[in-house]
């Protein structure tokens, strides 16, 4: 039988534009395929200041237009397509999507993941004008702010703990009644004098003008109502994973991410991952770039050994 | 005592200019230590293709120069200095350097690595002229001419298959009388029509004139000299991680690579290595950067507990 392409690529953000460039410059019929737009979640994005290679930074789209760019001057192939399932069968793969399907020998997978939200008003209205939800790369923007964080977790306790050496004044709102951080972590926090955790405490509104001026927030105990002003919120209530239509096919951790060995390798021989996907990910556009080399490059020995 | 630095990177080349934007931006004060000049190996070359965010590649020093200005920007110190070796102390850690000492709480070793080379008449002259060294990066401006590989190990033969499905007619040159490659990989090999492996074979020098026409070669066994016509000439013998300072301090592999977990941590707490020095690089720009992010995530996290 004929097989449509050497490689097959699901998700056109950071990893699966890297991964492409990397699979198609080695020779390896490729096709990316998006559910919507391609360049991914730069797409969404103001300055991005945190990928190396641009002095003063380079705005999101910008970036992003010149990744797929660059892609297609490989000649990596480019389709719009919902991935609705994956088949692993002797000697190749099946990709399904809502139109049509495609056989390959090798699959990237790279969808990325999505921020777990709030849920509550104001939090769409503001997004981008003090809703945030990557410490990493836009908390420079409030140093020396008062800023809350949605989230007492290890990861919104951590992030917290950035904010403030960049000279935020921080609140951490926990919905339950204890942190599940590290105590190490939250000793430091409550050692620090610019660092406070409401715990208990449920976030009921984003509110503001231009950009945020503050949150409502409400005492679970108590049910007792009060305003937080803060010209920022970051929300760090976790990560989903976009991995749905995988989970017949491939070992997911409880969180629906994809273990991966250290060259992206799943489970599965010739599927690999990579990116904000992949169990313990970084979640920044460069690591997801790594990653997609990485893949790429493995995937390319995979490819020469059939 | 008061310390110099929250963190010192040893190398300037992506992966410690990535650690050092993150560190820095986290708030961490930051000094990269430079041997030679800033931006590494990205200053050595030309057209860079496969750094993901330029269309139509940019050229390596213009590449390294953003690199190092957009860490500078966030107010990376940087200096140049040989480091002579490291001292983990309790509390800190000591960077000698062969003008001076530095303390600091963490480190980032990102001091890359060079590929062994021949050694033979020509190889120099002709370096960026038909002479290269990474098959995935400049492979494809030989794509359709006849290439030499030198060495016939893992990653000799696996670039020679890789030139191969770029068009090239590639004939890999190995000292030895055998190959220690991977069956599968030789066995691809020799059913190619467009491929050959000369064993028992040296290279004795690189000729050409303007550009490389071809490599002089001698049988071992027979002392037999002849000519062979090429375009370019993939050196493939080996890389030299430059860790050759830190042998006293930190478990090597036998290569001279320091073994990191996902996280990049060597065996030191506090210390870190990201790019090419690391065990299982994919040895490209894009995963040393990757890497470098990575590292400074997690010394970040690292430095927030102690």
């Amino acid at each position: 039988m004929s097989i449509d392409y050497d490689v097959i690529i699901i998700g056109s953000g950071c990893a699966g534009l890297a991964a492409g460039l990397y699979t198609s410059r080695a020779g390896f019929s490729t096709l990316i395929l998006e559910k919507e737009m391609m360049g991914g979640e730069l797409m969404n994005r103001q300055l991005i200041e945190n990928y190396l290679g641009f002095a003063d930074g380079v705005q999101g789209p910008e970036l992003g237009s010149a990744m797929v760019e660059q892609a297609m001057n490989t000649g990596v192939d480019f389709e719009i397509g919902v991935v609705t399932g994956i088949e692993n069968r002797t000697g190749y793969k099946v990709v399904r999507t809502d139109s049509q399907n495609y056989t390959c020998k090798g699959i990237i997978l790279a969808t990325g993941a999505h921020p777990r939200k709030l849920g509550v008003p104001g939090e769409e209205e503001y997004a981008e004008r003090g809703v945030f939800y990557c410490a990493t790369c836009d908390g420079p923007e409030f140093a020396g702010k008062a800023v809350a964080v949605a989230g007492a977790g290890d990861s919104g306790v951590d992030d917290g703990l950035n904010l403030q050496s960049l000279g935020c004044k921080v609140t951490i709102v926990e919905i339950l009644p204890q942190s599940k951080a590290t105590k190490v972590l939250l000793d430091r926090v409550y050692a620090n004098p610019n660092m406070e955790i409401k715990l208990g405490t449920k976030i009921e509104a984003v509110i503001g003008d231009e950009k945020v001026t503050g949150i409502e927030i409400q005492d679970v105990a108590t049910g007792e109502k009060s305003c937080l002003a803060v010209e920022g919120l970051l929300v760090c209530i976790g990560l989903v994973p976009n991995t749905q239509f995988l989970q017949d096919l491939i070992e997911l951790t409880s969180m629906g991410q994809i273990p991966v060995n250290e060259k992206m390798e799943t489970s599965i021989p010739g599927i690999y991952a990579a990116g904000d996907i992949r169990e313990n990910s970084p979640m920044q556009f460069a690591t997801a770039v790594g990653d997609g080399v990485t893949a790429a490059m493995a995937l390319g020995q995979y490819l020469r050994s059939l």
